[in-house]
């Protein structure tokens, strides 16, 4: 047990019944054995950004976050596309804690899925999502990507459950790949 | 006067002594006769962009900004680049007015600038900005573009003042060709 | 008729059976009474791009297809997605027509389409094409999107036609939209 | 020396007097002793990618590419930017390269550097070319960047040389930090 991979899971959407939310909270069922997922602590309590308030110190709620995502071996992100582009509250938490001191995505390997009710599946998010944490040095998980487009139809609305095979399937590949990139990876 | 072209401006830095700030300052002189700018109500009090909160209403800082979008003829968005992306306030507030009924970026012209003190003088958050905003159907101008960098070393730490003509001169011919764009486009 | 908007589609793909051309091929028939599309003429003779091949001079076919482009009231380009970006025989074609004195797109109302058998449909190539054709000054047209994923499925291998109808309601809509577009924009 | 980690490097331009090729040529003086850099086989003969063509069989000069590719422990692409984007040119080479059977780039360490004379120094290149190389499964090197902008003033017009010991150093600085990359990651 205490060799298993540490990673956390990162929601980018705050509503309560987010397709996200539903997907991070099936992914710890849908890991491989030597990898053990949780939730990150939530972000929903940062001020907007603004380096002036930084300058007085990190709130709590950020140093707490910025701690789990220091802690973990490997870091993945699940989220919505709002406006083709980073859900506005998941970019603010990531720029709090890239101007931490020793800033916590410095080498950590980092995966990214979305789920969307829509055609693409919020996979516009990732490629931004990617660009953005290149520049604070995470190590970005490459393939296989987990893109769930019409997700309406692929998350029952009353149990939050993912009620579809294939979705299940590429979840459940791409976090076996993901625990062998960080076991390859990591300094 | 009551032809002229009523312009506002956005900034996308929330602290007191951005660059961006400066610059956004700076456009009402540098306009044409014919437009004149003022700046756009904050958006530093919005509250984390979350569709649960939405459903309750509005919060009127949100209905304000709206407003002030819709009455206007021209959008112009000085901002930042927070790792290489646009800053999470910044899309916090576009998310928050992207979601309200008959939002007010459709069909609006927009022009962007941006300032940093870096090498690229934050012209990668443009290109997301661009996307972002292409998705709810502003009219984005093209160019000339205004990339400001090393804009430690033309904007002067005193006064706040663009200290240097080249980027008065490109602020000034982007204005410009804006106020044409605007007359061509608009609905 | 003479009154009919004149609008050209190119095509991202050369292979004889490709989901693009057959895309492109039905454009004709899915276009408003007020438009009329025909095919530009090939690319797919140009040479690599080499700046010091063109200051010796244009190849004929560079020349005829910046005509065709300079001519049209607008252009329709349905692309293949290669590796997440623009196909590079496209993107080498647009090199040639940018460098061209008096360069074509300038100002030209430009419509993107994509078809691909992956689940984003190709869309990835959509936003690095906006973005290539906005530094040379075309007027991108916003929404609606045509994205056509899994096109295995919605194209009949036989007889290259769209055999899906929600696909060529979207195509008609769009095709709509672009020629007020159009109307809207024109210099 | 049987243990020098091979390198090879793309230049992105086809142009005699390129810039890039300038770069290029300087790299194997900057690199670190544990690093040989020598140039790629040219694909300024390789047709424009299609298909049909590839079904029939790869040219040779693709096979002679993907093979020095293949071979190499690490890439460096220096390239220009073209229209915002990837040249049209070094996209085709990378098209085809990428549908050849146990495609080169998998797993592969790749560092990418661009010039021009523009102010942002090809930068939009590099994030499009990251994008396209991640969707196959290259290892994408990240920081530092090699930015070089008015390069026209960085570069010696008539020896071709590097005359902006600040570009040297950053080149040195990313050959040393490639270096560590290619020992990390490589599968």
């Amino acid at each position: 047990m205490a060799d298993k991979l540490n990673v956390i899971v990162i929601c980018g959407s705050l509503r309560k019944g987010s397709y996200n939310a539903s997907v991070a909270r099936a992914l710890p069922a849908l890991a491989p054995p030597e990898m053990a997922i949780k939730s990150a602590p939530g972000y929903d309590k940062f001020p907007l950004y603004n380096a002036d308030l930084q300058a007085v110190g990190n709130p709590p709620e950020v140093i707490a976050w910025v701690e789990a995502i220091r802690a973990a071996d490997g870091v993945v992100i699940v989220s919505a596309e709002y406006n083709w582009s980073i859900p506005g509250p998941l970019k603010n938490a990531i720029d709090w804690a890239s101007r931490v001191k020793d800033q916590p995505f410095k080498d950590k390997p980092v995966a990214v899925q979305s789920a969307s009710p829509g055609l693409v599946g919020g996979s516009r998010m990732q490629y931004h999502l990617r660009q953005a944490l290149t520049s604070i040095d995470a190590m970005m998980f490459g393939k296989p990507e987990v893109i769930i487009n019409f997700a309406n139809k692929k998350i029952d609305e009353k149990t939050g459950e993912i009620a579809d095979q294939p979705t299940k399937d590429i979840i459940t590949q791409q976090l076996a790949a993901f625990a062998k990139f960080i076991e390859r990876v990591r300094a």
